[in-house]
């Protein structure tokens, strides 16, 4: 079985979703089932590029960035992405995107990756659309309304379920002290996933534990999407949490429960 | 969001699925999706008995298995399964079956869920079946045929993609040799699906690094399916993976793309 024999299904958006997050959406989740009917695991996570973001793009990445800054052009909006970087249309509109959530699992055929958007209107995040391309569950938020969704509303790190990112040498020590007191720990290999199921409150929260891989990219959707539903998205050294341009600026993110839950999750891994 | 807020879709059964797989993976999916709709998360979760294999049994847990070992019943099969233990009926068939597995994870709603199961006819496994409750996805295999799915050939441990059990006290040594050597680390909390992944070569193991949690009915599946895929299913200290109706046996299990893999990873899991 390749990657290419799991359909990847329509998105199934919510009514209300703004027609730039939509389309983006859209376009990505057929390219994506374009690529995977095309190309084999190894090309599809062949290197053909580094991108803005510092970090080597693999085909699937471009081929699904390259669907959707073509949709943010017909609706003439900015787009912030991890390859291309910041694209700018002269519109107050920018599309703030990470074309492919969990890259390496898509390219392989894990089937947990995602395509996450938010809209910011002059710099403030208006709106989010967090789609799950493996089976078009979306997750989706506008400033100022309240959500379909809610988080778990827990406070304590000890005995909650907590996702992380992969440990690395660099951050074994905070890894540990997080995986210790968590009553469940989950490597799912996709921020954004991840960050939805903190927002439905499928579990407690989901961090990088001191490894400093986020980019602004991987949490925007989540910057709206989980405080709407009663959590917390912060830095674990307290750096703000800002969209720029220069998207090789890195954070250790933690998406939590709440804002209890959050400053505790840093408070371990800082140790 | 309530687990019940998202639907668990009828499983997409190959064609050839014995009637006692199909009629049982049918039950258990229709059985999950009634219980996410009836119960909230602390309820599904509830602990409602010590199970046959020494651990508790959640409520989705009961439900569940009550309507597999229904169906197998109307088809006069025994059953040895993780709650109810044997369920002698008198036959040469038996369905080996973890009623669902990545229990957890569905109480909570965290989409990774399956039920799997295998047929033994005179202690000899004859027919495999895993369905991904959250999605219908279905991976089947018999015994003699070959499956319509590979493993990714991988036979080396440094800069493999492997799966783990969660981390514990006991095993926080071997766990780590393993995340050390392997290019990706993932974990899901659902070993019938990561097996099926193995299977898929979609990742290149799934392991238990030493802490001794598999019981039979978590690698039943995977006993023929990987096997007949190119890979290969052993036990970490070389202890006979057997068909037992005592459940409480455990196993650390190692599930590879290739037996040189598997022994690999044993080894350093070993130490």
């Amino acid at each position: 079985m390749t990657p290419g024999s799991w359909p990847v299904p329509e998105p199934m958006l919510p009514a209300g979703v703004h027609p730039v997050l939509a389309d983006a959406v859209r376009a990505a989740t057929a390219a994506l089932h374009a690529a995977r009917r095309a190309h084999d695991r190894a090309g599809l996570a062949e290197t053909v590029a580094i991108g803005a973001d510092g970090t080597p793009t693999m085909r699937v990445d471009a081929l699904v960035e390259e669907a959707i800054t073509a949709a943010a052009q017909r609706h003439r909006v900015n787009v912030l992405s991890e390859e291309v970087g910041f694209l700018d249309a002269g519109s107050a509109v920018t599309l703030v995107i990470d074309p492919l959530d969990g890259s390496a699992n898509a390219a392989a055929g894990v089937p947990l990756s995602c395509v996450a958007g938010a809209l910011a209107v002059d710099g403030t995040v208006t709106e989010a659309l967090t789609c799950w391309a493996d089976t078009g569950r979306c997750w989706h938020v506008r400033a100022g309304d309240p959500p379909g969704y809610r988080t778990s509303g827990r406070r304590a790190l000890d005995g909650a379920a907590v996702s992380l990112l992969r440990p690395q040498e660099r951050n074994a020590g905070a890894w540990w002290r997080v995986a210790r007191r968590a009553a469940r720990v989950r490597i799912l290999s996709s921020s954004c996933l991840e960050a939805a199921l903190v927002a439905e409150g499928a579990t407690d929260a989901f961090a990088d534990a001191g490894s400093d891989t986020h980019r602004i990219v991987d949490l925007a959707a989540a910057l709206l999407m989980v405080p709407a539903a009663g959590g917390a998205v912060l830095d674990v050294a307290g750096r703000p949490l800002e969209l720029d341009p220069d998207l090789t600026r890195r954070w250790s993110g933690v998406v939590a429960a709440t804002p209890a839950l959050a400053a505790e999750l840093a408070a371990a891994i800082r140790g």
